[in-house]
């Protein structure tokens, strides 16, 4: 045995500044020596006392580096000789297995991916410019929401939420909050269920994703709207499911057209209160006509309710669901629009005899929601603060609606087109041709306005210009200029098309 | 035409003290009766006067009603003779469909659901008795929590949480959040990364699904320990994965085993710090094997790093990823032990070049996780409240734990196998052979006592009876009953055992 190996010492730079505690810097250093092959199998290692000293501490960090590595079979005790790298350890990995990736790779080059990853489009953070856009999709008054209100409740729930909440695994969600919307729903949007039936999940994407895995298997067809909302597209085609592109019109989705393209679709998903993006409500000689090829196709009718709280002149329009007699409908909503997107809460009602195959696929999803949002929300809604929100920005978002559509036709005139009904928190309107919505939202991006285009909500080649433009979140005050800029783009970009067109012609 | 038609009225039932308005149930009666088939298509409705002077109420509730049902096409007016039902609404589907579902068949009969949904098991819910029940597994102590502490900071946060991260959506949390994990993981876990690879998700299976959906395409086999973790074999089977069981000893997963079984499997899952159920901390020596085959095989580790916090005699282990310097660890922490399983917050720490994958996907499954929680939590964390609840539940877990293993001596002496290193919530505690678990777990439940079994943790025929005894919400007082209650149990079981042997035997 070499003895004098025990002489050389691997260095051990400690940092007294850092986080990591003396004895864990020890700790690491010896074992990325270990590891790294400095220190080889057998090698004998300097005592504690010895350590200590070269590196300047007391005894008691280096000592509890070592029981740490011999607890961990990186070192061994030999009887007379002190403390050795252990003899058995394999051969370091070092030496073998392909270079570490370099961390700027984004395809994990020679790297198994699964290949339904690669279903999943990337993630583009939207550019939230100009205090997040004046045209932001999707997004509330903020401002508006009556956190007073809402940090009293929590507060209630997080100090004291008692024993019997916090013990509680329900995949369903709790049961308070399940009541009140169910409440919610039978009163404002003839929904028919009891609370059995009503599942809490974390916004109405988790409710899509749970729906394709209970109803969908890999190549099963559905319907989809022709233009329709890009996530479900997103989450459908993940789940390996293949879309049947469905033309909407100012009845909402074509169930002929449908029938023609794939009568034996497993499901549709439809947004028949307020098409996203077109607007149109769907008629009710549509939904009868949807929920009689439902039941003739044995198929499912996935209803996505992501915005009816608000329509400004007609009252609400009732559910499919609750039309629905056979329980083919599975209904979503979420608190994302009528509330906040942070809270990341929403809803499904399940057909009853399917309660209990979504629990058990929810449940190994993510066991179930987080019970403190939910206990703030039920009482938020019991104690009416829910309803009066909803009525309070339904008036401001009507206001908001029309000073924007009167804005769009001061400076548009006749070559706008306002699709759909008086609802929700977004304006679609479509450009005539000439127009290349995409290339106009590129432009905005320069100039610091977000826009986003309606052409790419399209599956098919037969597409409209366009643009959804929210309003929900900005003031008024923000939307003159806003939409002269969008006048101003849309009117560069028509007449660089025109001179790329003639070049093209002349050539 | 029939004008006498307009005579017939449809039975309009109010209820002034129902939830719904008198405009609403108006308009749910007359659309059941136009869907049912009481009204036909082009029949004439009584004038909105009439109707309100029939069923004794103003007339405003009526002309409302008719108004909505207008709107979704289900009446028109027509000129000079009034209103009617709308003449062009498809036959009506009262008559058409498969009959409705019951309520209680759960088989959902005839009902078209996903194969792949069969792949989950169903959702049991633990019965939760006697406050929880003594040996319940993974609950901590809930009421050592400092919900003083935890009140403040989220109201702080739900009372003015400022608008810009509530507009924020990223799929990988917050940022702050981000940060505090990665300095707590940094220093308590030894793990090497930075923010940007941190990931907060909504608990541990989660990730799981997550990683299961980035890394493995169905039919992909991966490494599970033998026994392991209930909730990962669900979830990978549900995502159509091979499961190959490997032999876990008393240095963790086998590796050569696990090599014989199937050296392309494209994952291993382990539980390197603590195994599940065993309680094995895996070697230096198997954790370098284990790297190396990864590097050979171009194959993932998920690492589930489930309760290291709670190590009693010995320092923490560090983790597998620390020593990993290939990428070739994913791994995953969760706040459920170490603080409130009700909050559904944990983490992955996701290799460098996979992170857009793995965001791209989570955008799909539920976006983001919500905001309130992850800021109430950073704040818990950078305000040290976080480290210093770790250790005062360490003090307590550790006494609670040998007060245990001392009752579990006395009752059962030589008989009874204590199962690995002085850490985590519970005990794994195995019997000889000639009891059988799931029956003595059977027996417990009549007498209310709560026992997970160990012998279902066993994917293969070869399985060790004996019980996951947790101990982690238990008070000392609780536990000298329950611990009396199980002995006698065994001892009923055993007998029975012998007899239906002996039966047998004679027979």
């Amino acid at each position: 045995m070499r003895r004098a190996s025990s002489g050389l010492m691997p260095i051990v730079a400690l940092d007294r500044k850092a986080n990591r505690s003396l004895q864990g810097q020890i700790y690491d250093a010896l074992r990325a020596a270990i590891v790294g092959g400095e220190l080889k199998p057998g090698q004998l290692l300097p005592s504690s006392r010895r350590l200590a000293a070269e590196i300047g501490s007391s005894r008691i960090p280096a000592l509890n580096a070592y029981a740490q590595l011999l607890a961990e079979g990186y070192i061994e005790t030999k009887a007379g000789s002190g403390t050795a790298v252990a003899a058995t350890l394999p051969e370091l990995f070092a030496h073998c297995g392909p270079a570490a990736p370099k961390a700027s790779s984004a395809d994990a080059s020679g790297r198994h991916l699964s290949q339904r990853s690669g279903q999943y489009p990337n993630f583009v953070a939207t550019p939230r410019i100009h205090n997040h856009g004046a045209f932001v999709i999707h997004q509330p008054a903020i401002d508006q929401f009556p956190f007073h209100i809402w940090g009293r409740l929590a507060a209630r729930h997080h100090r004291s939420p008692g024993l019997k909440p916090l013990i509680r695994i329900d995949p369903m969600g709790t049961p308070a909050l399940r009541q009140a919307i169910c409440d919610y729903l039978a009163t404002a949007r003839a929904v028919r269920c009891t609370p059995e039936q009503v599942m809490v999940v974390s916004g109405s994407q988790q409710a899509l994703d749970l729906c394709c895995r209970v109803l969908l298997d890999p190549d099963d067809c559905i319907w989809m709207e022709e233009p329709g909302y890009f996530l479900a597209r997103y989450i459908f085609q993940a789940n390996g499911c293949r879309l049947v592109p469905v033309k909407v019109d100012a009845h909402g989705l074509s169930v002929t057209e449908g029938e023609k393209a794939c009568s034996t679709a497993r499901a549709a998903y439809v947004t028949p209160s307020h098409q996203f993006p077109l607007g149109a409500t769907m008629s009710a000689a549509r939904r009868i006509e949807l929920l009689r090829w439902a039941g003739r196709a044995n198929a499912w009718i996935i209803e996505d309710d992501y915005d009816s709280e608000f329509r400004f002149e007609s009252p609400p329009v009732a559910s499919l669901q609750g039309l629905d007699p056979n329980g083919r409908v599975i209904y979503i909503g979420t608190f994302s629009k009528v509330l906040l997107p942070a809270l990341r809460l929403g809803y499904i009602v399940i057909p009853a005899d399917l309660v209990e195959r979504f629990q058990a696929v929810r449940f190994c999803m993510d066991i179930f929601p987080c019970y403190f949002s939910q206990a703030a929300l039920a009482d938020f809604m019991l104690e009416g603060h829910f309803v009066r929100h909803i009525r309070k920005m339904r008036l401001l978002y009507g206001q908001r609606r029309a000073a924007l559509i009167e804005l769009l036709r001061r400076e548009f005139g006749e070559a706008v087109t306002i699709h759909g009904s008086d609802a929700g928190m977004s304006v679609t309107a479509s450009l005539p041709h000439g127009f290349d919505d995409q290339d106009i939202a590129r432009r905005a991006l320069e100039r610091k306005l977000w826009l986003f285009a309606l052409s790419p909500l399209y599956a098919g080649a037969s597409r409209r210009n366009g643009f959804i433009l929210g309003f929900g979140s900005t003031p008024s005050s923000a939307m003159p200029g806003a939409v002269k800029l969008l006048a101003e783009l849309a009117a560069a970009s028509r007449q660089q098309g025109r001179k790329t067109k003639r070049a093209r012609s002349s050539t």
